[in-house]
């Protein structure tokens, strides 16, 4: 027997469940109110209110990064609107997030009426017309379709990796349906056994019994793939490379991982050994102006296995349809019997561990980054904004366990901010890690006390530079427009209702030293450090990209 | 001789200073830093840069409210889409906003690589297509063609008075042309001679002796016809009324105006002087399910002259091309020509002004917005958040002089805090105030700053109800999502960099009373009061509005 209240709202939070949502992000509004109710009465998910809708997207993407799916809500037009920089940005970064948008309800709708939170002239599709354009799928749900509709969405989010779009009307919301009597099924025939078996051939032909190399970059992680790539990884001695965009999907601290390649902005070692490499596997690259040196890259394709989500290419000759995992597996499978051991690698690009600096030497991006990186423990979740943050980080090993999370591709500052929330409430035995400018923490900061009422306790590295200093280093080195207003970062906490903290303010090494000692000892308080840099210091992979880049994208001439 | 260097962004930077704009609102990214060093070497411009995008938004919609026009930058992706809630916002509330969005290169474009703040597949039109959702006019701006696109795009905003878009190309904007030769053009032949005659004869007929009504609401205000709406109102006693979208439209303090009308939310002297007027001129009123409350007015068209925006109707003939200004004139017209004296009226709904309360008399929604009235002086521009504070305001009369600006139709909360600073900045010599709720307060907090950095020194009421009341009443009176983290308001200008203003915690009708006294002595100072009322409390026009309203946008059975 049904339940007699069971209803279309019910059904997509029981989806979500399944497919392991606890979370949902958002903000109320009155066309979701109602849907809320089920969302707090719900036995598997738990309501998580934000200050506004961009922070509750940038935290749904942080939660969706490492739990392979989020949600979040939001009320109809006002509200999700004001998301969709956030949601634009999981679809560039291949992030599966389901948005939720309340709706006026259906009967409301046929009248045409110029409904609050409208444009007014009777056109309720504008805003599902502009979802289209930053999702990969979308439904404006009506009662008699409402299940198989939700269930096409979320199965292409899934399978896509990348957001989905639900209007879901107040009306449709509570209409009596039944709940999912299966699991949400997947898509399947993803690989030809023709084309994996020709893959094989053409791999294991080119390969020989030469050593591979490895180039793999963020969709691995996209496509649940990582231990696919390890055991690749673990086969023989393979040298291996990410670019910055997947950074932390393999263990920086092996012996055999050279670095980050970003193409002719790599260290020369990485950049020798990914680009001479006899035989180069590509696994879910994707090169874009950021990561690559804009477009730097040199990848001869006559000696490169390119793996890629759908489909894969050895030389010029291409083999689909071919999932990552299966053809990742062959070529494991390659490695595995040919029984050719290669030689061991001394990766070229091992830190040498730098004496400890004196306790009174000023902050800069460099001295901060070092200390930063040995104050890491794994399992720490580090984001880094994408500004000097991000490029300050990129280069540096990380600890086995940790995971770095950044996007290089939307490159929206701001984002990590509530983006630290959503990967700290995915994964609580974690802590996360903040690392953001002053510039970029002002567009979100509001999110601050959410930490707090969710009992996280983040270390927050807030890079004071005064202003914008990524763009002043693209553009308008003193220009005003790159100026903003100075906060005191000390009273922001407390004000924004951040209970239990502690704050540092570091201008030189033993102040920063002395405040990560702290971090470390108090792992049950945020801890908010305000390192001071000088306004125009940056990192030198940042110089690197910047050097042959114009502020309009085009390779400066 | 032309500037050898004068380009298409100077192009566009001299159309804006020639429609009145003088400040230009934005946030500085790689893909409009250089058109930013045009904007601040102009002799007619000023850059004032915002927190972050959707505050910009919301500031351009303030300034262009009083201004007639504004211009907001934002640069590709990231930052248009962060914007995109306040242009819907500008658009439904007939605000004529021209955003301004930095982009790629056609150079770079012509590539479809991945470049950061696109989606990464090559496509560089998915935003341009969002804006055709919410803005009327869009141009994607090419070299050849960019001069004639602004003029066109700029026409659009100013005649329909509603937002407009133009993606500027890096290489467009500093591709050379010649400057105006001639001020932008103007719409013709809005009105036809003989539909204008017609009109006034049916006019005319209907009108004959009888005293004429006039409910006017806000297009009166957009299409600058407030003149002749006052032109009207003096050629003879005419008892009238706005809806509260046109809240001081007009002149609220004189004998003839009767109150807002709002349907059946309407203080009944109101409701039976509108609905049972012998005539009625209704101009430039769009109905509007917050405003009408929930399109429960009864205006009988048989005796009802309703002037529009392109076209008028007498009884249900219509009489078209016929601008607003027009059919305005031609009613003065006929009330003057006749040279009958209407009756006087004793307005029914003057407030008979209460005794003072006692000090300890505890805060309420009642006690704050009648003390807040006393407070007006003529000159102050009001802006109230669409909450409590909207409606609390709403049914008190205005002194002459005072400004008041809401967004009953878009309703999107925290949008009037930005918005107050692009009044302030409209309108130096006029003193904004700001009245907010706590929860409505943290989505755009961080632009608190900026009213600092400019020199502005507004009065905050900051209505501490402890979250969301609104939806409180409309749905979940005591669930969990209505509540918001608390905050230190006392702390949050200090850390917000807010400089020499004053504080002041009101519970009680004393403490309330000291606050706005000391507001009128520190003028040059901005006044942060808050202002802490019951949970639960709301003004009693809320109470009529969420009475016969539910949650989905459909009246209440």
């Amino acid at each position: 027997m049904n339940d007699p209240s069971y209803t279309v709202g019910d059904y997509l939070l029981d989806r979500l469940a399944e497919l392991g949502v606890t979370e949902v992000f958002g903000v109320p509004g009155d066309y979701n109110l109602e849907f809320l109710d089920h969302i707090v009465a719900h036995p598997q998910l738990r309501w998580v209110g934000n200050a506004n809708e961009l922070n509750a997207g940038y935290a749904a993407d942080g939660y969706g990064r490492l739990r392979g799916l989020s949600a979040v809500v939001t009320t109809f037009g006002v509200g999700e609107l004001s998301a969709a920089n956030a949601i634009a940005g999981s679809y560039a970064e291949h992030v599966p997030v389901v948005h939720i948008v309340g709706g006026p309800s259906k009967d409301a709708q046929g009248t045409r009426r110029a409904l609050h939170h409208s444009l007014g002239d009777g056109d309720f599709e504008h805003f599902l017309r502009v979802s289209r354009e930053i999702t990969c799928a979308q439904a404006n749900l009506m009662p008699a379709t409402a299940t198989r509709e939700i269930d096409r969405v979320l199965s292409e989010v899934r399978e896509q990796r990348r957001p989905g779009y639900l209007l879901l009307p107040t009306d449709v919301a509570r209409f009596e349906t039944e709940p999912p009597t299966a699991p949400l099924p997947r898509y399947t025939g993803g690989t030809s056994p023709r084309a994996l078996a020709q893959f094989a051939d053409a791999a294991a032909e080119l390969i020989a019994d030469q050593q591979l190399t490895v180039l793999a970059d963020l969709l691995v992680h996209r496509l649940n793939t990582v231990d696919k790539l390890e055991a690749l990884l673990a086969a023989d001695v393979v040298p291996h490379a990410t670019l910055t965009w997947g950074k932390s999907l393999v263990d920086e601290s092996a012996p055999e991982f050279l670095g980050i390649y970003a193409g002719a902005a790599s260290a020369e070692p990485v950049r020798r050994a990914i680009e001479d490499a006899p035989v180069l596997v590509t696994a879910g690259v994707v090169f874009t102006d950021m990561v690559s040196g804009f477009f730097s890259q040199r990848i001869d394709p006559a000696r490169t296995i390119d793996v890629g989500v759908q489909q894969s290419t050895v030389g010029n000759l291409v083999f689909a349809p071919l999932e990552m995992g299966a053809a990742l597996d062959a070529v494991t499978s390659i490695l595995t019997k040919r029984g050719v051991k290669s030689p061991a690698v001394t990766s070229p690009s091992h830190q040498v561990q730098p004496s400890k600096p004196d306790r009174d030497l000023p902050l800069s991006q460099k001295v901060l980054w070092d200390r930063f990186c040995d104050a890491l423990t794994p399992g720490n979740i580090v984001l880094a904004d994408q500004g000097t943050s991000f490029y300050g980080m990129a280069t540096h090993r990380l600890p086995q366990g940790v995971t770095f999370i950044g996007q290089p591709l939307w490159g929206s500052i701001g984002y990590t901010l509530p983006a630290t929330l959503g990967a700290g409430l995915a994964e609580r035995d974690r802590r996360p890690v903040l690392l953001i400018g002053d510039g970029a923490a002002q567009l979100t900061v509001q999110e601050l006390g959410t930490f707090s009422r969710e009992g996280l306790s983040p270390v927050i590295v807030l890079v004071n530079n005064d202003g914008y200093t990524i763009e002043r280093m693209i553009h308008g080195k003193t220009a005003p427009y790159n100026d903003i207003v100075a906060w005191r970062w000390a009273d922001i906490p407390t004000a924004l209702g951040v209970t239990n903290h502690l704050f540092f303010r570091a201008e030189n090494y033993g102040e920063l030293d002395d405040a990560f000692v702290a971090a470390a000892d108090h792992r049950d308080r945020m801890v908010l450090i305000e390192a001071v840099v000088p306004r125009l210091d940056i990192p030198d992979l940042l110089t690197q990209l910047v050097a042959p880049t114009s502020a309009d994208g085009s390779p400066r001439r």
